[in-house]
This record gives structure tokens, C-alpha cells and sequence, in this order.
């Protein structure tokens, strides 16, 4: 047999209990999240057909980017990518019959074949948040304050974080009213735009001046280096969600996050109207932390009426970078407090069994040692863990020792002194 | 293209909101159960190499019931049919530096090939807890009253399942002193023995008497009929961990869920020592809810020392159908509370906007329906829902509607008298 490798498969990660504890906690703030916006919980399976990613994602994708095989009763399967897909043919299922605004979010793990690197894994978690049926520019408003209060809860605010919107009504003016261009070349511009930030001005004109003429070319670029609300709305002067949505938060505190950029367009993907990426402040981090957008008609592939809808996707890599690099991140480092059981000499072992079981009982969490320890031990044990407290066990009789109060109380049966102290802890 | 189909790839689940909230809730009390034993959270790739598979799982699954494929680096790689090889993986990179005993556990979303049946699924969710490095037995305890108090925290008791426990040392005292038989024949041995309960007693004297000759076919017999811990304790007569196990708990509360089952023998998975199954009482559930047992040699594989362990696997599909049969799963049909945030006429938006921006910089959960509506129809709306409160947006001022005492305060902007009545709601 060849030699096995420990480590995990390329671009996955092992989550050993610290790392663990470090996600459990993303999670639990995404769905604290959730919860603020009354947003539902949904998941949905881990293989789909094939035919729903070619029908709903961009070719790339499709091409290069997935995990897809024949399962052995031929279906042409994969590996969710990503869950709109799902989210699109679960939503399917019940539109009908389901009241609007309908509001689900969920925490799935995807898997999309990358060269791995800094922010970029093959495997990574992702929060979803979407919104159907919600009134004009009402949903993505709803969207962009939920991740907007989702970073908040992790203790980020405008010093850390941007969030960059632009309209895809201003692209398609740009493309088909200003420079008249073909579904083909605006194929190769959406990816030069989207790479615009992300190469010298240089390689940029190369690029360009691949696709366009001069004339053109020179649109473009001032299409490019628009920077604020204002002048996007002066240089297209036509209506659109982006305009009105900028009215509705005049007074609000989601502006301070709010950034105009035209290099966002997520060309690939199948967003219709507002487009957005929250990016990080600090240089470390240069992938986008979040992105999303509104599209129009999710159902369509599935012969449904077109169902408006505004979502995004968060990813757990990316996050925990801007979490660490602004020192966001709390210590998980141990592990969640219990009561540590000990005993020094095999005949006791019984009685140390009898006291956990009696304490769980109770709903205590406890960590026997199972084995005879010396109490000096025992104590190195408990204080390296940072747990609270130590019960030894002695010959009928058990020693509670409050490990942050220094102080301990003797005791034959659990009683209310005991509890007391226990308690105690919690009231603090 | 083709008519996409909206329903999950077969034998995968889609859950909607309702199905996701007690999935959450299953997950929720095995993290409960898991935190009672401090046991620590861990989690790895939903990806491994298929070696990784043969070197550690019985044959049936690595031939049938795996979803693997090359990726487009020429690995060969499976999505994880169980958690354990992933488990030994990541124990094996830490063990040495990682102080005993070592407990951890995980609720992977797993995947076989199956052909899906009542309670089997090719998706589904597994609780896995595994202790690695305690004194002999002591882990096995521990695991056996984890799963026990794990069934107790939802609500089940003796009436409701047992745990049918058995010891791979009698089967191999069986196999190899009595018996005398080779390994060929003690691999078709384990499968008939673990079917021995499922097929008619006819059925079961032929699969035997294909196997064995007739004075063996009696031993055989006669070990299959042993009915409980006296009798196997008697037939054997050697000594083993079950056994120790046993005096054990003499006075424990775990004894009135252990039964002795000698159909019990895991025989194509990786254990050595105890081995256990827990079922559910009532006939409707036939599989059995959990499986685990203890193993000398997990490490093996990767060339480490041994370090004994135990463990089990507990599904959230055959888990979900024993908590249904006995009525114990609550309701989840409606989501979670929230305050419902409604207003009738287009002018009162953006009052309804900021109201619930407010309340969720509050830490309250609000759903603003968005659209303008009605009264009665937001009452009716709240109360389908079953929300415990309702705010109603007018012109300059919000009334708040308490919908379980049918009592209302009108203010115009959030006050102690609000505060203190959607407070009041938590302190019944």
C-alpha cells in the first residue's frame, strides 16, 4: 500500500478544535444576523445535476471551475459550487405557494476547483442571505444593511470595511447605447473591467485596445474613472435601482459603508441590477470578503415567472483574514468551560464516574480525566484549559475547588453550597 | 436545453425552512451532549483521497457505496462516505502533543451510494464522537453515556430504545477457538451474522449451512441465541472489556438501556473491541440509530504507535424518524419570533424602515413586510406566524401591538414603556 499522507486534500482544510471553534462562532454571528432580518434557514444537497449549473452560471465556471463527475447511474453530477443553483430550484418548488417577501439564508460548504492562495480555498463555507419578491430597490436596501450589520456584529465598522456598488443598468448603458458592442466583445470587456483594479494602468490600455478602437477605448476609461454617486449619476443621467436606492439611504447609516465603483459588475454571474463586493480596508486582504447583487429572473430556467430577488454570499476564508487582520477575531484557543474531575489513586475512579454523571445530570458540562492523577496535576490541567473549576475525589468525600476565586468547599453529596458556587460563576 | 427538474438529486434532501429548524435543533442538542462530556468540535474536508478509504473502511464500501472520481490533477478522490478515516487523518498529524484523553466530535454532511430506503439516505448528516487514549473501558463508558444522554436531552428513555452491545472478543473466540474457521469464510461469517435478525429463521439456516458444516452450524446457532449478558459471560468464559464494562456499571443508570445482542458484530468495519448499535424499540425503525465501538489501531495506517479509542456515528435521518415515531420532535413548522413591522400607505415607509433599523441596532429580530398593507392583514400575517408583536407605522407615530395580551402602546419613538413591554414578553 502506497505511504498515506496526513495532511487534507489541496486547498481544504483540516478544522482542528481551535479552528473549529473559530467557525462555530462565524456561524453563530451570521445566523445572529439572519435572525435580526428574520431571514429563514435552508440547505439543500451537496451533489446536483450538472444541467443546473449550466443553466444558471457563467461558462467559466462550468468549464473550469467545478467538481463534476458521472455517478454510476449516469447522471452528469457535481459538487455544489456555489447555492443559488439550489436555492433557485428550491425556491422553484414553492414560490407559489410560499408569501412575499420570502427571506432564507444558509451556511453551505461548497467546493470549486481553484489554484489555491491567500483568501481563495478549494473548499470554504459561505452565507448565503437572499430576498424574493420584495418591492423596488426595498430588498437590496434590506440586503446591503443585513451585511452591513453582520460585520458590525463581529465588531467592524467603516474604519474596516467598504461596501462597492454599481448598477448593471449603467453597464448596459455603457455597452449597448455608448459603445455599441457585440454580446461577444462585452464578454471580454466584463472580464477587463472586473480586472481593471487588479492590473497597472498599462496592462489595462493593453487590454482594452485589444477589444475596442480608441474611440471607444476612451469612453470606456472615463466610464472607469468614475468615483462617486454623484458623477455616475451625471455621466449616464438615465433612472435606475442604484439612483433610487442612494435617495432612500440619505439619512441612514448604511452610507458611511457605501462606495460607488465601476469595476464591479460581476459579469459573469447572472445579477441584473445592483451589483456589490465588500472589500476590506487593509491592503492584506485584496479579495473581495462578500458579493452580491439583484437579478431578475432566477426562475426562469425553470419555465417559472420571473420572481425579482436580491442576495449574496459570504465566504468563511476571506472573512476570518479581515477578522485577524483587524485583530476582530476573539481567542478560541481553549475550549469552552467544564468542570475538570480528578482523582488521585484507582480507588476513587467509581466515585469520580458517580460525581460526573451527577453533575451532567444537572447540565453541567464536565471533563473527567478517567485516569489517577496527582492533584498538582490536576491543577495544571484545569488552569491550562481555563476552566472555572476542579472537583478531586477523595475517599467518600469530594473537594470543589473555585479555580477564579480560590477558594473551595468540602462536600459528600451535591448540595446547595456546592451549587451555589458553581453558580456563582454565572452570575458574575 | 433540457427541462431542468426541480427536485433534489435523488437520495438528497432538500431542506426548507422548516426542515432546516429541526435539523438545527438535532444539531443543537448533540452539541449540548457533546459539551456535557467536553468534547471538542472538529471538522475536515468534504473531500479525501480514496486511498485514504481503502486503507481504512471494509471493502462493501469502498467497491459500492463511495462517490469517487479523479480530479484534474489525476487524484483519485471520494467525497466522505463516513468521518472516521478523515478522524484517524487528523489525529495522527497531533496525537503526540495533544494531552489524554483526546475527545472530539463532528456533524458532517456525508455521502453514500445507496439505494435510498426509510431511514437510508445517500446525504446525510452524522453526529461522530470519538475518544482516543482513556484507560480501558473507561472510554467506552464515557461514549455509551453520551449516547444515552444525548437520547435522554431529546426526550427518550428506556421505553424508547435500547443499545445492543456486544464484544468483537467473543466473536473472535467464536471464530477462531471455536469455530476454527479462515479468514475467507469469517468475512461471509460477519455478514450473515449481521443480517442474522433481518431474514427468517429458513433463510438463516441456509445462508449458514453454505458456510459451515453442520456440527459448526450448531455452535453457531448457539451463540446466536445467547439472549443476554449472564448467558454470553457463561458460553465464553474468557475475559474482555464488555465484561469489565459490566461490573462497571452494576449501579448506573446506563445498565437499564444495555442489552446483550450476539447479532451485534460491526464485522466489516475497523473495531476490536466493544461494539454497539442503538435501536429504536418501536417496530417502524428497523435501522439502527447510531453504531460505534472501540478500535486499538486507528492509527495504524499512518505508520503511528497504536493509541485505543472509541467512538460512534449517529445519523440525522434515522435519529429524525425515531424522534417522530415517538412523538418527541417539537414544532418547528413556524419561524422564529420576530417583531413584525408593517405599514399601509407608501408614505409611511420609510418611517417602517427606520423603526426596524432601530429595533435591530436593539438586538431585536424584525421582519418589515416591506409593501404597504392593511391591518387586519397584518394581523393576520403576525399571527400565522405566530410573532408576539406587531408594529403598525402612521403618520409621526408606531403603535405596538402585544399579540399575547392583546394590549398596545402608542409612541413615537422608543421609549422605557416599549422596551420594557417587548421585555416583558421573555420574563414569563
Amino acid at each position: 500500500m502506497n505511504k498515506l499522507v496526513k495532511t487534507p486534500y489541496k486547498g481544504c482544510r483540516d478544522l482542528f478544535p481551535k479552528d473549529k471553534r473559530e467557525q462555530e462562532y462565524l456561524f453563530s454571528v451570521m445566523k445572529d444576523a439572519a435572525a435580526l432580518y428574520a431571514y429563514e434557514p435552508y440547505d439543500g444537497p451537496m451533489l446536483e445535476l450538472v444541467d443546473l449549473y449550466k443553466a444558471k452560471s457563467g461558462e467559466e465556471l462550468i468549464n473550469d471551475q467545478i467538481y463534476s463527475f458521472q455517478d454510476r447511474g449516469d447522471r452528469f453530477v457535481a459538487i455544489r459550487p456555489e447555492m443559488t443553483p439550489t436555492l433557485a430550484r428550491m425556491v422553484a418548488q414553492v414560490h407559489r405557494e410560499t408569501p412575499k417577501p420570502l427571506r432564507w439564508f444558509s451556511i453551505p460548504n461548497l467546493m470549486r476547483y481553484e489554484r489555491p492562495q491567500k483568501g481563495r480555498l478549494r473548499e470554504h463555507w459561505q452565507f448565503n442571505c437572499d430576498v424574493f419578491g420584495a418591492p423596488e430597490v426595498l430588498g437590496e436596501l434590506e440586503v446591503l444593511n443585513l451585511v452591513k450589520d453582520l460585520l458590525k456584529l463581529y465588531g467592524a465598522n467603516e474604519t474596516h470595511f467598504s461596501i462597492l456598488i454599481n448598477d448593471r443598468a449603467f453597464v448596459d448603458q455603457l455597452f449597448k447605447e455608448m459603445l455599441k458592442i457585440t454580446e461577444e466583445v462585452s464578454y471580454k470587456l466584463y472580464k477587463i473591467i472586473d480586472k481593471s483594479k487588479k492590473v497597472s494602468l498599462e496592462k489595462l490600455d493593453k487590454m482594452i485596445s485589444e477589444v475596442l478602437d480608441d474611440e471607444k477605448a476612451i469612453i470606456l476609461k472615463n466610464y472607469l474613472s468614475l468615483k462617486n454617486f454623484e458623477d455616475v449619476f451625471d455621466f449616464f443621467n438615465i433612472d435606475c435601482s442604484l439612483k433610487t436606492l442612494y435617495q432612500k439611504i440619505a439619512e441612514s447609516d448604511l452610507l458611511k459603508y457605501l462606495k460607488y465603483d465601476p469595476s464591479i459588475v460581476r459579469g459573469l454571474d447572472y445579477y441584473t441590477g445592483i451589483v456589490f463586493e465588500v472589500f476590506d480596508k487593509h491592503p492584506d486582504n485584496r479579495r473581495a470578503i462578500c458579493g452580491g447583487g439583484s437579478y431578475a429572473n432566477l426562475l426562469q430556467i425553470f419555465n417559472e415567472p420571473a420572481l425579482p430577488g436580491c442576495g449574496f454570499g459570504l465566504g468563511d476564508v476571506t472573512l476570518k483574514d479581515f477578522l485577524i487582520t483587524h485583530d476582530l477575531m476573539p481567542d478560541f484557543t481553549h475550549p469552552d468551560d467544564a468542570i475538570f474531575i480528578s482523582f488521585q489513586e484507582q480507588k476513587n475512579e467509581a466515585q469520580a464516574l458517580k460525581i460526573s454523571n451527577s453533575l451532567r445530570d444537572l447540565g453541567y458540562g464536565v471533563e473527567n480525566h478517567l485516569s489517577g492523577i496527582k492533584i498538582n496535576k490536576a491543577f495544571q490541567i484545569a488552569e491550562k484549559k481555563k476552566y472555572s473549576f476542579l472537583i478531586l475525589c477523595e475517599d467518600d468525600s469530594y473537594t470543589l475547588k473555585d479555580l477564579n476565586h480560590k477558594k473551595e468547599i468540602k462536600f459528600k453529596t451535591i448540595n446547595e453550597e456546592v451549587l451555589d458556587c458553581l453558580h456563582g460563576h454565572e452570575h458574575e
